[in-house]
Formats: structure tokens, C-alpha cells, sequence
């Protein structure tokens, strides 16, 4: 299994990514990389050639700021493009970056491509549960703005399909995201959507859920518009990360008497970041295209990349992509 | 001024709703009020006539189970009916219920009516703002699943006469719920409520905030589409219980020393959780009808009860209700 690397992604590039890859290959020398970016700067990091860690070396980066899919076709030479490219020729067999996600996902679907049958690929992420231990895949956060019903139960197949095959979850629950339990809850997109999940046969439909119950460990897999999944992630993110630092803010305002109860509940404090900093145990993938995609957050660790890198391997080991291929080949195509 | 109290409404009907308005009674003497339903019930908490709280017996309720537009069409000796008919019929000026919340804004919408060239009221509570002091309206709460840009420009303007009138905010920042901050960003939807918040010279708009920003203060006032709105609102709720929670359970775990812990820490946790506690601060109200329809959660408590009164009491002091309609007068009916 070869993975190709876009190492100039991320708020700190090669510093980050490189470092995350060898810590990778220690960890699981059978795993093959290539690193795409700027030759001097991966060489600071990796000065000795490695086995098994292939360069190449590509002169222009996609910045945040770039719009995604007029940079994927004007940067050619970029580490993203070229390193897209790779997996489209079929010299890697996954493409990992923590860049521009637009150009990721634009890239991915210019060069790598859509599965047969499946109109919009979704991005997913899988978020901690807070009771007990697990996670829920929730698709789409974003990848489209506008959604049809359709989308939403191609959603529901990849889910599913990454629930079983990479997290190891037998018959995954799938749940839809809606403003209501009751199944006459909804918009048209959500009700109609409702009405395809029901009919559904691939897919365990669990029913309607709201958004104050996704971490609750009710579902495996819930499924939204990329507009709402898209709100709902940064809501959690925001609310998840304002609770902390108010609560921070607090303790520091009772000085020594703070200090001191704050060295006492450290270990609980350190287990609640780790927990909800779910960007640290894996990767956004763009599910619905021919390899994986995976989007890290800009700001990952070294260990993050581990991660994702763990995440890619449970991927093609568990075969999502080919069984998802399999199954919507079956499909009639009705594009 | 005088306000109908449906008695029955909330998870403790009477039991709270009483208590709480014989509160705000005694701290604002020149406010009266109606309590709607069981008298007997009603009679349990206020044995004796108090001068300014009228008793007015009905003999249905609405449940929570019970389907919104149907209860109210035929529960029509139901505290929530009779109190909201009180309104219409100019024998009490505001309307607040802890009950079904769907049931108050079709009663709200039936009964009380909307204003002028207001097609669609939108539901708005304040949420707290996370750095300093003071919050943010967030509308529309879900009373439209479905949702179009004129109604969109409509919450810009209930919302930020609200925040200017009923909270003393001036000039108050209204921003976009979107998908990204560029104004180019969202869906159909957002883009073209993007336009007609740009051109509406009775807002200061200041464009697109994402889910993540809602709570640090960037605006006095952000709109969302009821579907979206909806969302995110149980997100934040949602999650914001999920730390604590987590929290909670990881310092049990500790044993004596998080019990240690926690006793120092305790001011901190209490003053965040009445900063995340924000429905204790006020309910959500309907915006858009001819009368202040205030919604407050079924748990409240005596204190939020006095809340919402003094909520009710802000918005009518401040004229919020007769601005509005004179605002919209001016419009052309676009219906």
C-alpha cells in the first residue's frame, strides 16, 4: 500500500507532515509514502533517504486563501495537483493532506473521480461518542451546499459502508438528521429523504434524529445536507471549544485556589480534551470518489498524521472502496 | 400592563408557574396577570386572591405528545387556547407558556396574528455571548422548516429591533448563517438572503458568520432559515451538556482527589453553567405576531419564570411590538 502525501499542507507543511510520516513507517513498515512538495524544505526533515518514503518534488503550494477549484487547475506543479495526480495514474493508492479542503475536494473529484452511480460524493469525519467509547460517521459536513434526497441516500450507503468496514461496526445504525423524531418531521429534502432511507434495503434506517443527540452514541451513522452538516460541525466544534475556555477562564479568575483544583482534576481535563478533539483520532475522507481522500485539520500533529495514516490502512484493508464500488455498480445508473 | 400565564404548561405546570409569577409580583407590583387553567391546581399555590392576579379556569390541556395545529383547533378550553385568546381580545397584552412549544406558535399565529406584510414570524432566543458580557438573538429558532430570503430579511429586522429596543444594544451587528464568511458562500437560499441584506438600509449588516463564531460576540443578532437554525441551536445545546457531562463522569473517576477538585473548582463550574444556562435568562419568543408570545422550556424554574416576565416587560417598555408594526406598514404588501 503506497500513500501519496501533500507535505506542504497545513499550517506547518513539511514540519509536520514529514516528521508524521516517519513516525508512521516505524510504526507500520509494510506502508509505502511519497512525498510530494518543495525538495529542500522535505529534506530538512528527512536529510537520508528512506525505504520505502519516495520524494517528489513539485514547485507550487495551494494556500488557504486560494479558491479551491481555480487553483486545481491553474497550479499545476502543486504538491496537491501532482500529488492527486499520483493516485489517478495509480502509483499511490490514497491521497492525505492538511491543506485547502475546496481544492482537496476538488482535486479529488477532477482527478480521482466520482464512483459510478454516485452523483455527489459527501465528506465525512467520524465524531467521538460521549457515552462509552465509539464514534458516529456524520456525512455530509459540506462537500455541496445543495443537496437532493438521492444524495442524502448515497450518504447513508458510504456510511454505512465505512461503519462496517473501517470502524468494524456490525449492521451500523443509520440515523437522518432532522428538526424532529417523528417521521412526518422535516423539509422536502429531509422528508423525502426519509421516504428513500425507509425503502432503503442496503442500510439499517434507525429513523429521524436531532442534532443534541448526535455524540449521544444513538446512531452509527447520521446523515445530513452538506448546509446543515456543515453548521452542525462548526457548532459543535464552537460550543465544544467556547465550554472549555470559559470554564478556563473561570478557574484562572480564582487564582491559587484554581491553580491548585486544576492540577487535582488535570487527568480528567486532559481525558475531556482528548476525547473531544476528534480531529486528533482521524481525518475528514471525501467518501463517494475512487480512493481515499483524506482532509486532516490545518492545525495536526504528528500524531495526527499517525492517525490518518491508521485511518487510510483500516480503509483499504477493510476494502470500503471496492465494496462500495461493487454495490452502486449494481445500480442503475439514473444520472 | 397585563400578562397571560398559561398555569398548565411546562414539565410542572402550576407548580412552578405561580410560585414564579407571585415572584414577579412582588418585585414589580405594577404588573398584573391572568393564570389560564385547572383552578383547583391553580388555587394549590395561590390559596388566597392576590389584588392583580386573575384566575381564569379552563378545563383541557395540551401535552407535549400532543399534535400542534390540531390541539389547537380543537382543545379549545385549554389554558394555552383560552390565554392566547386573552391576547386578541386586548384583555392582556403578552402571552407566556412553558408548554407544547409548536401548539403556542400556531395559537400565537391563529390567535394573536401576524403583522402586516410579515409573511412568516421566526422564533428567537438570546443566546449567551461567550467572551464578555451581553448575547446574541438568534432567529428563526425552527417555526419554518422551509424558508425563503424575504423571510430571512424579515428576522434581520425583527431581530435587530429587538436587540436595539428590548436589550439597549445599539446599532446592532446582524450577520448571515452560512456555510463560509466570503459573500460568495451557501446555498440559493443564503446567497440571495445575502443580497437583500446587503440593500436593506434598516440593518447593520456585516455579513456571513459561521456556526463556529455564534457565540464569541461578533453580532447582536445572526439569521438563520428555521431548518438550520434549529440545528445548530441543539448542537450548541447539545454539546455544551456532552462536556459537562463528560467532564462530570472523568472527575467521579478520579475518586477523592476529584471530589477535592471539584469543592475548588466549584465557583467555576457554577458560573459556567449560568453562563451556558441561557434558558434561564429568558424564553424564546415569537417574533412577527401582534403581541409578545414568549415560549420558556418545560423545566423552568420559578427564577426563569421571573426572567421571561422581565423579558416580556423589556419588550413592551421598549415598544418593541409597535415599531415593528410601524416598520412593516411602510413596506409594500409583497404577499
Amino acid at each position: 500500500m503506497k500513500i501519496a502525501i501533500d507535505a506542504m499542507g497545513g499550517d506547518q507543511g513539511a514540519a509536520v507532515m514529514v516528521p508524521g510520516v516517519l513516525k508512521a513507517k516505524q510504526k507500520y513498515p509494510h506502508l509505502e509514502f511519497i512525498l510530494f512538495g518543495d525538495e529542500k524544505e522535505i529534506q530538512t526533515y528527512l536529510p537520508n533517504p528512506v525505504e520505502g518514503i519516495e520524494v517528489v518534488p513539485t514547485t507550487e503550494v495551494i494556500d488557504y486563501e486560494d479558491e479551491p477549484v481555480r487553483a486545481v487547475r491553474r497550479k499545476k506543479d502543486s504538491s496537491l495537483v501532482v500529488a492527486a495526480k499520483s493516485v489517478k495514474e495509480g502509483q499511490a493508492d490514497a491521497i492525505l493532506s492538511a491543506g485547502n479542503t475546496g481544492a482537496l475536494l476538488a482535486a479529488g473529484l477532477l482527478f480521482i473521480g466520482r464512483i459510478s452511480n454516485i452523483e455527489r460524493p459527501g465528506l465525512m469525519t467520524t465524531l467521538p461518542v460521549v457515552k462509552g467509547e465509539g464514534g458516529v460517521d456524520f456525512i455530509d459536513l459540506g462537500a455541496n451546499a445543495e443537496s437532493k434526497p438521492e444524495y442524502l441516500n448515497d450518504y447513508a450507503v458510504l456510511g454505512s459502508t465505512y461503519a462496517q468496514l473501517a470502524r468494524g461496526v456490525k449492521n451500523p445504525r443509520v440515523a437522518l438528521l432532522n428538526n424532529g423524531t417523528e417521521k412526518t418531521k422535516g423539509n422536502p429534502l429531509t422528508k423525502e429523504a426519509y421516504q428513500l432511507l425507509s425503502e432503503n434495503k442496503e442500510i439499517n434506517f434507525i429513523g429521524n434524529i436531532e442534532a443534541r443527540e448526535i455524540l449521544n452514541g444513538v446512531a452509527d451513522v447520521v446523515v445530513a445536507d452538506g448546509f446543515t452538516g456543515n453548521a452542525v460541525l462548526k457548532s459543535i466544534e464552537g460550543t465544544a471549544l467556547s465550554v472549555v475556555r470559559l470554564l478556563k477562564q473561570n478557574i484562572l479568575e480564582l487564582g491559587l485556589r484554581g491553580k491548585l483544583g486544576a492540577v487535582l482534576l488535570g487527568p480528567a481535563f486532559k481525558k475531556l480534551k482528548a476525547k473531544m478533539d476528534y480531529t486528533s483520532h482521524n481525518g475528514a475522507v471525501l467518501m463517494g470518489v475512487k480512493a481515499p481522500v483524506i482532509k486532516t485539520h490545518g492545525s495536526s500533529t504528528v500524531d495526527t498524521i499517525v492517525a490518518c495514516i491508521e485511518q487510510i490502512e483500516a480503509m483499504v484493508d477493510g476494502e470500503v472502496i471496492p465494496h462500495i464500488v461493487h454495490d452502486f455498480e449494481q445500480k442503475e445508473n439514473m444520472l
